[in-house]
């Protein structure tokens, strides 16, 4: 289960599945929760729908929920598993809806929703998703989870509303990044946590802990993937590279750079950045310069940061092998690239 | 409040604020859930939220949860009105989704979101909308709205990709067409009588009946949408007019038509619908051979006979002003055009 589960491979899907082989049976129930929670579909929407729910991919969301349960000193029960299969859909909807006009023709390989029906199409089937979600939700005796997520639905949404409206903004500062990342990202892996802990009976001191190391999970994650955007290629990312860029989205590589490491000063960094967002040159001489200039490490530093948060979580948490486990997949959060 | 109530007007909605006067103070109350329920919008957001609720129109679906509720012997009580407010929220959302890739740049003469913002922000704002009412109903203390509203918001949206998968199909017959608008339409006024009633505290007779009147009713009101985009106008029907036309919809004028009403017979029937969806000018001809054969009048007449289907629900509800003022609404429904 430590280091050696992971291969050299930078690639996501490579090494997690090793990592998560002490949950495949747990996996399993998840699954089969997330495919009866789908699998009422009217027949003009079943394939669609199925499409759509083979993004599913690396799983780690519901394998913390699993993990998140057996911390609770629960097996993985009926609620558990449809509450983690939730939050996958939950995840998949953004997703389609995530493809929508931003131009993404390629998702984990599979042509996205939008391009092989249409965007109209893509709307309603993501629309068909959330609706499953809530009503799987609805049906949980504990109402629970239909409040929580639909809460944390909202700060999921609100959060890329929020990285939309600074769409081709080179001048926002780190907060204000690390609070879109925050919603857009770690909200869901800390509620992957909250869920699993809470229908695993844990009390709110380990709920606490646990969502808490989610977020840091989700933070690290997101800025590991800003930083794939820039150095890593399609084959292993499995998405279309250089998305960020092109779409004018600020990132933390380039706000490190652009407040430190560019030896131009900042003025002129700006002005760099937002010619990298018009033009493929200036976009791969800024990767160039990233690398050279240490905001990538910088970058992969903060991301170890968040991980180190995430890890200190743990410390109150009770010792089992699902607390080494889930340290376990932190390390393999940044090892993607470090 | 009856007959008298409605001008000569066909304008839908200058006759039922009128109608509707005897429930101001119900739909006040159902106005303040609805604007509560909105309240929470993050500061990027809240522009774009506003500007969809602004949609918010006749209040039809709200004023039928009202009087279900009376006709259950309540008050609009708060979780009436909070009911009430989500069936009129999850309908707002499914508008701002609609209109994304439809090519419709008027709502209620207001820029469509998409329009304004583009579409993958009304995309995520359609999303907003439905996560807070998924919400507001999962903290109603009786789960009935949450789970019966999710399974009606899928209904709501198999019935549109439904459509979607039959556009531009000249050969659908009358029972498709029908088993389309009752999900796409009439599964949401069904919904705003159930959800009155339930959380009126009906019985489960009154509740069938009442939901049964809902559903009629709004295939009748489905059925005089699809007439006004043949017939109507721009400046009364509040939105782009021939819309169905011009995206490929088969709508029951046109089925009516070809199975009875044209002269040339059915294959030469479906030649004159392709080329109508084709061309402006085609379109414009078969839209007056549409009204002089008669189909139109079988329109409006099949349109009546769902309007008397949802009055003999009202047969074994108990006498009272709240039954006469569906029956007004009823008859308002058809008379926009007869």
């Amino acid at each position: 289960m430590p280091g050696s589960a992971t291969p050299a491979s930078t690639s996501p899907s490579a090494g997690l599945p090793e990592v998560l082989a002490p949950l495949a049976a747990d996996l399993e129930k998840v699954g089969d929760a997330y495919r009866e929670i789908l699998a009422s579909a009217s027949p003009e929407s079943r394939d669609m729908v199925r499409h759509a729910a083979r993004f599913n991919g690396k799983r780690l969301r519901p394998a913390l929920s699993c993990v998140a349960a057996r911390l609770a000193g629960s097996e993985v029960t009926e609620p558990v598993a449809i509450a983690a299969g939730i939050v996958e859909l939950i995840h998949t909807a953004t997703l389609v809806h995530d493809d929508i006009l931003d131009h993404a023709e390629v998702r984990r390989k599979v042509a996205t929703l939008n391009i092989r029906w249409g965007n109209h199409a893509a709307v309603l089937v993501g629309d068909i998703l959330f609706s499953r979600a809530y009503r799987a939700a609805a049906y949980l005796e504990d109402p629970f989870a239909s409040r929580y997520l639909s809460d944390v639905v909202g700060i999921v949404l609100e959060g890329e509303i929020h990285q939309d409206t600074v769409s081709h903004d080179p001048t926002i500062g780190e907060e204000e990044y690390r609070e879109i990342i925050r919603g857009k990202t770690a909200a869901l892996y800390e509620a992957a946590l909250v869920v699993g802990a809470h229908y695993g009976g844990a009390n709110e001191e380990l709920k606490g802990r646990l969502g808490a190391f989610g977020h840091h999970l989700g933070m690290a994650f997101q800025i590991i993937d800003d930083r794939l955007d820039v150095t890593g290629d399609e084959a292993t990312v499995g998405k279309s590279l250089g998305t960020d860029m092109s779409e004018g989205k600020m990132t933390l590589p380039l706000i490190l750079w652009r407040d430190g490491s560019a030896p131009e000063g900042r003025e002129a960094a700006v002005a760099r950045i937002q010619e990298a967002w018009s033009s493929d040159d200036g976009a791969q001489e800024l990767a160039r310069e990233l690398e050279a200039s240490g905001a990538l490490s910088r970058t992969d530093a903060a991301a170890q940061a968040e991980i180190d948060r995430a890890l200190a979580c743990l410390e109150g948490v009770p010792e089992a092998p699902e607390r080494d486990l889930l340290g376990t997949i932190a390390r393999f959060v940044v090892r993607r690239t470090l």
